[in-house]
């Protein structure tokens, strides 16, 4: 079962939520033209499903590999990064200073959805590339964005982010690598970096590995950190490599999926490395490559809940089980109802989380470029709300759907080397990493909520709100159905929402106790929301029917709860607040 | 971090929900006194703490192996079955008539709840042998009752369920496999089948295969469908095993987990066997294998659910991790909110599935023993009410709380050797295999329901509203908040069980659409029940403290979405019914 792109989808969310329309009417982007959409989802799509998805069983069945040279890529996966830097894919949201094709950052996205749908462990080499690249465009100094920047951009050098250690998971002012001045405006690094995705391998020249370290006199936790640039090979003036610097993979984790993408223990032994941005600021350029990273996670959330779907239709229209009354014999098990809900769950929910991430990144792009300043500002708001939306209701999507995925296909869902089976495991990463769900959560119930009083979040309570009443004033059943489910669950948005405001302020540990309910409850608003819009958009359409099915089902299966999920906050955190610590304080 | 049986929540359990004390009331087991429990739930640990656990991991990474001799087993487990079968923990729950001890059966359900969640791999292999032998007990002659049963049920022979075949899996009717009289009274059986657990390995002398096959003149479909025994080595008149009987297992699956559970496919050569029951009856015997089984792997819900508990609890208490206000350092992760959140649904999930199993289990051995011929019957009701949701709603739950429980553990969890990944892993058979989640959900939905015109649910929510009544009794502020929350939760139940009484019968696409949530909110309800009973008749003991704190957690989070839950069952149900054969129509 082969992965294909969804472009009618994916080119329908561009349009009508990342709307490409307004951001190219800002003016930012003059090498863009809506007519290259098309084109350029087309030759993605080849690049995904013929190039990438072959190679992904292979990559789940084979892994990465340690060796004495160095960590090995799975079978074909260098050839594939070649045709994909060949193909100018790394490049197409960057500026063009930097030899980038300044293209809106939605349209990355949904290029990139297909690459992580196609094959999510190769998909993440560039992600983390990605992180060092936004990094030194924040932060660097103007000599280190011209000797990386060029070759990250082109994808002639990848780039991995060393966060993690031992002890510093979530918390990583707990970090203890150091950082110690050689003199020269260099630093000498040692210490040791676990989880580095993509830390090592054979596809490139050469690895820019962006680390957090504490300089010898930083202050202690996450004021003390400093992020340093650390290439494989050092450049030369004239850009050539020259000797291979003094870190090296030690170790491969062996891990419940994403086989083919190489998560390295990474040893640092007076590696040399250049200060990026100020000393002890390194907090805020890790967030720079965060925030990149987590709305490319969510976005691997929709990819893999895609390609997932794509498998379970494929099988369901395959699979003869059962009868149903009037027919002989046995039917596609597509028949049955119970299999019409776990698919119709699984697409509306891969539409809504798609339709989060795309938003979310054409909010950066206004937050980035718009001439208006007030405008910029509105957007950044929406942007940083959006993000922990994006990351963390995605993943969490992503796991439901990848395991309705598993349960269609029945015993077959539980081999290994049944494709449902490699998605349920990948996709199993995505509310870990780049930050835990319950750190998103907690990202969005503290700093995105208190950080404007939650005039963020109002205000996009009040578009959803704008959006029933627009529903409502036509005299069509499914849309004022749609209009008065919005109306109800934006309600239970705004009293959820108000309970946090205040809970957050008076008693925290009330409030982080509802976090991740208020996360859930906030995505399933916002996400049934999009897809009402993008049903009314498309109203006039030729397929304006699957539109509105989505919209409708997600209404009915998910808006329905939203009540409930209010209810269960309050109830929910009031009881973990209250009687938690008798459960296990004696234990 | 080793297992360790959760010894004084089963014992309340087994005296609170599964009434053992009413159970000896009937008489029906002289041998059981209650004194009895203590010691023996103490022993059971040391087998499965002390034995079983440290073999977990083992045949996780090692995994069974299919050699020309035929399947050996995970390094360990030979010895372990050795120790389990001197211990007598086959025999607990059978007639003394051929070597049982006779004691109730939620006995030996508490005792299985260890085996499961110390090492799920091994306890599946008794797990089949139950179903051999409920089906002998039930179908056999006397001639066959008396050559397997006895070896059966002291564990010295182990048994094995034969139905499914590559176009037959949740449709057992379309199996092929074909049995031809001998003439001697005997049948010749030719077929393949496939997902066999434990279908050979190398543990014990003998294994007795029960094979549902065709005779040449049967019906089609699953009216035309026989049991067979077939022994692997034959039964001399002696009781010594004589020749080695036609059929072996010629390959093992890859799974996602339970990898020291050979899933063998089995070819049938002319292999000599016996009819279990009459000809063409295969169905009810299958049926009667099959219901033991569904408790049996509901259970094993609540077994890797509670291990998955037992390593999140653990590991939050070791991991330090971010810092809270008024303390300086870091704290161990417990401290968290969202944490305590997160185990908080774990234990409240795991208990309630627990007392679900539990009841089920009681109400069996009521339905079987008690004098009275009603209280016989209403049992039975009760006891086929609660298999659906034993086996469907318990194994849902493992998914949940074992997905937690990697959660917790961060980018450990995602990492095959942890303990944590182990346990999602195996988890995820459970939904699948006797019976999947989607035909338990239409087994409530339809037959369960109509047989009686709802009776049995109504009763069960009669005796939700007697317990909320009676907790509304005492005026203590968490009982009256118990009793309310279970009074609208009845009420959900209440509407949404009518409803699925009128489409079930008028438009049945539309009540299987709804099915599935039907039952989580019937397993919800009927948990929050049992959590709140269990707290109130707690409630003058010492530990009374616990009970409670679960159930209101489980009421605070779960039973204050089930009036959300009733209205996403119709509201989705419609959207399915009117609109999922537009989706995937065209494609």
């Amino acid at each position: 079962m082969p992965y294909n792109a969804p472009i009618s989808q994916i080119a329908h969310t561009l349009s009508r939520i990342a709307r490409l329309d307004e951001l190219a009417a800002t003016g930012a982007f003059p090498n863009f033209d809506v007519e290259l959409v098309a084109p350029i989802l087309e030759e993605a799509n080849k690049l995904a499903r013929d190039v990438l998805a072959p190679l992904n069983p292979i990559g789940h069945k084979v892994g990465a590999k340690l060796t004495d040279a160095g960590v090995i890529a799975a079978p074909g996966l260098s050839d594939a990064y070649r045709q994909f830097v060949e193909g100018g894919w790394m490049s197409l949201a960057f500026p063009e200073q930097f030899g980038g094709q300044g293209l809106p950052k939605p349209l990355a996205l949904a290029v990139f959805e297909m690459i992580h749908g196609a094959n999510m462990a190769f998909g993440l080499c560039p992600l983390l590339s990605f992180g060092a690249i936004e990094a030194l465009l924040a932060h660097g100094s103007p000599e280190l964005q011209q000797m990386y920047l060029p070759k990250l951009i082109s994808g002639e050098w990848t780039g991995a982010m060393n966060l993690t250690e031992p002890q510093a998971g979530s918390d990583v002012g707990a970090l203890t690598t150091k950082a110690v001045p050689n003199g020269d405006g260099s630093y000498a690094i040692t210490g040791q970096k676990i989880f580095i995705t993509w830390g090592d391998h054979d596809m490139t020249p050469n690895i820019v590995q962006l680390v957090l370290a504490r300089l010898p006199d930083a202050p202690a936790g996450s004021k003390g950190i400093s992020l340093f640039v650390a290439p494989k090979f050092f450049v030369n003036a004239d850009g050539s490599l020259g000797d291979r610097n003094s870190f090296k993979c030690i170790g491969l984790e062996h891990k419940m999926g994403i086989h083919a993408s190489p998560t390295c223990v990474m040893e640092y032994t007076n590696a040399k490395g250049w200060l990026i941005g100020e000393a002890n600021k390194g907090l805020a350029a890790m967030f720079t490559m965060m925030n990149s990273a987590r709305l490319n996670v969510g976005l691997e959330g929709v990819a893999v809940g895609e390609a997932a779907l794509q498998a379970g239709v494929a099988y369901a229209k395959d699979r003869r089980q059962g009868s149903i009354s009037g027919e002989k014999g046995s039917v596609a098990i597509i028949r049955h109802p119970d299999v019409q809900r776990m698919l119709l769950t699984m697409a509306a929910n891969v539409q809504a989380a798609r339709a989060i991430c795309y938003a979310c990144g054409s909010a950066a792009d206004i937050a980035e470029h718009h001439a208006d300043e007030a405008t910029r500002k509105t957007a950044k708001a929406r942007e940083d709300l959006l993000t922990p939306l994006a990351k963390g209701w995605s993943t969490d999507r992503a796991i439901d759907v990848t395991n309705l995925g598993v349960q269609i296909h029945g015993g077959m869902g539980f081999m290994s080397e049944t494709a449902a089976a490699q998605y349920y495991l990948d996709a199993r990463i995505t509310p870990i990493y780049e930050g835990t769900n319950g750190i998103q959560a907690i990202d969005l119930a503290g700093r995105k909520l208190s950080m404007d009083g939650g005039a963020a979040m109002k205000a996009m309570i009040a578009e959803v709100r704008d959006n029933a009443r627009e529903l409502a004033g036509v005299n069509e059943p499914g849309f004022l159905h749609l209009s008065q489910s919005l109306e109800q669950a934006a309600d239970a948005l705004d009293s959820a929402t108000e309970y946090m405001l205040t809970e957050m302020s008076t008693n925290r540990d009330k409030g982080l106790a509802a976090a991740t309910t208020y996360l859930r409850l906030a995505g399933d608003v916002v996400g049934g929301h999009f897809l009402a819009r993008s049903a009314w958009q498309a109203r006039d359409e030729a397929d304006s029917g699957k539109a509105l099915v989505l919209a409708s089902y997600f209404a009915g299966d998910t808006l329905s709860r939203a009540q409930g999920t209010a209810r269960a906050l309050s109830e929910g955190a009031e009881a973990v607040f209250t009687d938690a610590g008798a459960l296990w304080a004696d234990d």
